[in-house]
């Protein structure tokens, strides 16, 4: 039986620069990194407490989720990151060279407050900030 | 502070499908589904347990890691769900269509024994199914 998600494994062109960006800019406990010949793969692991896994479809039929689906046909889209100063968090990647794809927070999903980061800061994931309401 | 990752999100082109597939077919539980207007988005949450974030590179430069590299320079790869009885699960699986990379599991990270879904049969998301060594 299917038990529990184990991992979500995120390809990387560069390995130290990839380890840094997760443990340092995004705060991630790094648990350790392992050569997995058989795949012909190196592997960094870092733990992630309780998360959940987002369903997203386009609503009314637009939006980006639509050009994504159009483009992709469907699959992984984004990690989404909690923080508790979205502000704050936005000005330290920004000075880290880190490109936000608006200059102010929107409303997304449980009306937080959300951000996201470019894929060409982030090894080509896009990632999003999100600040719960208080 | 960035202080936990919150979500994965999976863009999907049959919404009522893509919940069907991670609620019957992956075992997660239905937290509930949002309509997302700001975003024009559909939105259906997930619960997991603590899990792993794992980058994945190239080891001595070949490899299918090598090959995601060289076509998409970087991103979110794959997802990857523990068993405690692959076996069982690629019969169960199999037998509801979905297409397996493999006829037999395979060595992964940790001595585990896994095995891929093609992602063909999961809303263009590469899906791992992982069974620990005992």
């Amino acid at each position: 039986m299917i038990t529990r998600l184990d991992h979500i494994a995120v390809a990387v062109p560069d390995f130290a620069a990839a380890i840094a960006r997760f443990r340092d800019d995004l705060g991630l406990e790094l648990e350790g990194t392992e050569d997995v010949a058989a795949a012909q793969t190196q592997t960094a692991f870092f733990a992630v407490a309780a998360a959940h896994i987002e369903l997203i479809h386009p609503l009314d039929g637009g939006g980006p989720v639509q050009g994504f689906l159009d483009k992709r046909g469907g699959g992984l889209h984004h990690l989404c990151f909690e923080t508790d100063d979205i502000l704050a968090d936005m000005a330290r990647l920004k000075a880290k060279g880190y490109r936000l794809l608006s200059e102010a927070p929107t409303v997304g999903a449980h009306g937080s407050l959300v951000v996201f980061i470019h894929p060409k800061s982030a090894d080509g994931v896009l990632i999003e900030l999100t600040q719960r309401s208080a």
